[in-house]
């Protein structure tokens, strides 16, 4: 079937299923950020294959919807004589909805939107529908994934599910409510101590649960993927039945009181739980605030997966600095060296993402993905910008370093912009603060040393980390967007700001931030918070320029430097650690100051 | 009557009236910071005269309700054995009360509380009562203020009324809205350009509006405020009633939509509009925000207002410095000759605040009055903080400065953090931003050189301020406690970071800060804001630790002082004039760096 066929497809679907039109989200009924092959079905209708965007098909007009991102992307993957295109942010598809064609009758999947999704379609009326309609014209759609689910041992958890799922129970019992809705895989994930491989990037078995204020918990998952260790690991508070199982059981819940994530959680269940007489309490997923404060043990276990990847990383760069000169390398072939590289290091598992490996002007799209058709030479004398990081059972890595390629010094400006970058970089990681403080309290003091040159970037500056869980986790982020959620000991966040010249080049420097107790200082009122620096790679002394920078930075990048050198120098081979000795030395005092 | 009797007064009349209790807030119907002598129920009831207090009365118990600012005047001004003492924010009232009194029939006057504020009692079932039983049983009240409206100007306001209200009423319009209740006589006073005398700090004619999409206005005022000129003034598209006729306009309200600001507006509104059967929408207070945006006049206003006030505060600062070394100074002296000083100010009308003048450990005293009781001696080489503003008819001012009486020098320590708080309020004045930033997102700035010794201050980094109104004004501040309003040009803030030594000292340095658009840098890539400082007084020398600044720090107070130099020194008399430049000499270049 061409993408014309597949749209005619979907358009004769809908007129038998009796609406006007239909919302195809990229989500699937996790409503997370990777979507399993089964669950492509913007893709598979549009050809888009972008990590965010929307199609809105009507019987004589269809619309997809993207964010600034993909803009380029999308253009190129969909065919314009069948999809206009819009800009997800600047003309939502609601409004775009609401002028196209009010009053129709629209089709949804109450299993792919939540209902605070949903709730922005006014002037149409949104008509639920029992059967996907991509599902029945997709012929050789793929099985969804069926990946045995794993024990996440206490080696590495740290925390027993029965103490976990009692505390939680605790939070629903103090709320006076008698359930809650877990619709996140990597709440139901972090609460049973499991793993799974459903997803390339992040280590989910993917269902969903009920958590009840008993603490026990009713899992609906394929039961293929469960084997019997793994039953007898969850033990008999945990019940496991198919999804199959789910509308019976919430049917069964009359008069109950049941906590959901109206945000995260699919329409289908606040459907299914008004029409079964349940009352329903909006709240937070009550596993989120505990997950993203990593005990002892899981911290512990980020410090040592962080010295495992910098390892490699240490490996990679020593090796791209012996390489890059000579023009020789691609984007891909660069980032399959540091994938090699990882893949020697023990407990790794899989990339946390696929790389962003760009070259030049590549490394000014934020979310680049090298492709075959896209992949270019990495020239000498360039900019090179690679974000990257592994998947260990015992921690989740994400880092990102700028290089440049040489034989020659690089550009005065690009020194002086990398080192900006750097600044913000510092002046956030170095940060103590009080309890209280949120992360979109934090964001200017990454942004202010490119702020008084004019200068910004449009993302936000961090994100919050799970262990041996997402790359991307909430509730924290360093972001003007974020809410405001008081960073607490544990969380893990990035520290990623960046400098990018469309067209030229892209500057991010990204290390892992773990929030921890300060130690105190005299006269301390009260106790301060700060953050101890987990990911262990050298800046790019070639891109570094000290007479811009005070002497409490320049003692900084010493000292982490020394550091580096200190912690990974003797895991590494005796070339890396000769290259990596190198790159570590003090920085050369600028002959100009004072 | 003794507090005693007029306690058993009360608890007669709740009898009377069927009632098992009573709220006294602190805030007459206008729900603002200030309240005129015939508002003061709080304090004629429980003798507690602060800013912000609530009190709880029951039959056999009493509360009352404070922050941690009025612990000590609380315990002081009430009578422990009628009432209990409670933290307003560890033990809100709604609390207690649930405890207290679970189920009880709790009476309150619905004019002086917001919807969202009656909110938070749950677990008792509330009264609103026809007639305030504290007026019954208050023999002597004084009459409600009567001071005459006022004009103000073109050459003051830049904008006329029916400007500013067609704008309004085309955002009602936009929002499908009929009228916005104008609860808020801030807005009132903006939007028909008068202003008045009812308040003692704040040019307020006290009243109630209503605005309709045609824009016209229905002004609910006590008619003898308003003379002829005044009447020509308003025009024929403004209406004005006495406030009895309120009911009855808003009975005839049926059908018609209104948008009301619940945090803002006392509950009577909400109340009489639902049984009027007219629809209430929920939103801003449409003159909030364009107020907040001085235009062009109001701009040139403010820095001609803080020119003038900068002479007395010249004035001020040479007398202090020469007289109080010899001890002979008192808190209340220092700030009558200061105040002394502005009364020779063209256009001065009132102080814009009471002022706070803090010697010593009174300095620690966020917000420190100093009375009969408590004035003390200013003494040689101690600390003195001085809060003060003026009303000026082309602006509103607001300074703080700390200093040091001498003869001696300054200890080391007290001059390190005199220093850290400078450097904060340096780095907040001196900040360049994009659209899109709000005061939450800049307030850690300010506290970072603090926060890297473990120090912090308890309060806001700063406040909006009205031009010729209030000088604590919404919705902007730079605060974390703040909503999330994007600053804009011609917005006015403070800018005032402090550290206080419980029993020792507080230092708060305060400056006004314009917002406007930025120069333009090169390979700038979108518009940026930064700030215009309208406050001119030198800091205080004698405090400053130059070793402990920057490079760019120093530069950026030299060339402060020098436009206060050049800007207020040809303004001053000969003396001042010559105490000025001393003071505004370049810092001494610390022996000690590099």
């Amino acid at each position: 079937m061409n993408p014309a066929q597949r749209l005619a497809a979907l358009r004769a679907q809908l007129a038998a299923q009796g609406v006007d039109g239909f919302l195809v989200p990229r989500s699937d009924e996790f409503l997370g950020e990777y979507v399993p092959p089964s669950g492509e079905r913007l893709a598979w209708l549009t050809g888009f294959t972008g990590s965010a965007g929307l199609a809105v098909v009507l019987a004589g007009r269809a619309a997809i919807f993207t964010d600034g991102r993909y803009t380029t992307q999308v253009a190129q993957q969909t065919d314009g004589a069948l999809w206009e295109r819009r800009h997800l942010i600047e003309q939502p598809a609601p409004d775009w909805l609401r002028e196209a064609a009010p009053g129709v009758r629209m089709g949804y999947d109450p299993w792919l939107h939540s209902e605070a999704a949903l709730a922005r379609y006014t002037g149409v009326t949104l008509v639920p529908l029992a059967h996907n309609p991509i599902d029945a014209v997709w012929p050789d759609r793929p099985a969804p994934p069926m990946a045995p689910a794993r024990i996440h041992g206490a080696e590495y958890a740290g925390q027993g599910s029965a103490e976990k799922r009692e505390a939680a129970a605790a939070a629903l019992r103090a709320a006076g409510e008698d359930m809650a809705v877990l619709a996140d895989p990597h709440s139901i994930a972090w609460l049973l101590n499991i793993r799974g491989g459903d997803l390339g990037h992040t280590p989910l078995a993917l269902g969903f649960a009920l958590l009840g204020s008993d603490a026990s918990v009713q899992l609906f998952m394929d039961g293929r993927k469960l084997d019997a260790g793994l039953r007898t690991h969850l033990g008999n508070a945990v019940s496991v039945a198919e999804r199959a199982a789910l509308p019976g059981v919430l049917a069964g819940l009359a008069g109950r009181k049941l906590r959901l994530d109206a945000d995260a959680t699919p329409a289908w269940f606040a459907r299914s739980l008004r029409e079964a007489g349940a009352t329903i309490v909006t709240g937070d997923d009550p596993c989120r605030l505990p997950r993203a404060q990593k005990n002892a043990t899981e911290q512990q276990g980020a410090r040592n997966a962080h010295k495992r990847d910098a390892v490699a990383m240490a490996r990679f760069l020593a090796w791209f600095a012996a390489e890059a000169p000579s023009g020789a390398l691609s984007e891909i072939a660069a980032a399959d060296q540091l994938l090699a590289f990882r893949r020697e290091v023990p407990l790794f598992q899989a990339e946390s993402f696929p790389a962003i490996s760009g070259a030049g002007e590549n490394g000014a799209i934020v979310h680049y993905r090298a492709t075959p058709e896209s992949n270019r030479p990495i020239h000498p004398d360039e900019c090179f910008l690679l974000d990257s990081g592994g998947q260990y059972l015992d921690g989740t890595t994400d880092i990102t370093r700028t290089l440049f390629t040489g034989p020659g010094p690089a550009p005065a400006t690009l020194r002086e912009r990398y080192t900006r970058v750097l600044q913000g970089h510092i002046a956030l990681g170095t940060a103590r603060f009080p309890r209280g403080v949120a992360g979109p309290h934090l964001d200017a003091l990454a942004r202010r040393p490119l702020w008084d040159l004019g200068l910004d970037y449009d993302h936000g500056t961090g994100h919050g980390v799970g262990s041996f869980l997402s790359v991307h986790e909430g509730p924290v982020a360093f972001s003007r967007a974020a809410k405001v959620v008081a960073l607490a000991p544990g969380m893990i966040l990035s520290n990623e700001p960046g400098y990018y010249l469309p067209g030229a080049y892209g500057i991010r420097i990204e290390n892992l931030l773990l929030v921890q107790e300060a130690a105190t200082r005299p006269d301390q009122q009260k106790p301060f918070l700060d953050f101890e620096t987990l990911t262990l790679a050298p800046y790019a002394q070639a891109l570094i320029e000290p007479a811009l920078l005070t002497a409490a930075e320049r003692a900084w990048i010493d000292a982490y430097h020394a550091r580096v050198l200190a912690e990974i120098g003797p895991l590494c081979d005796p070339a890396t650690a000769a290259w990596l000795a190198r790159e570590c030395r003090p920085l050369a005092l600028p002959g100009a100051e004072c």
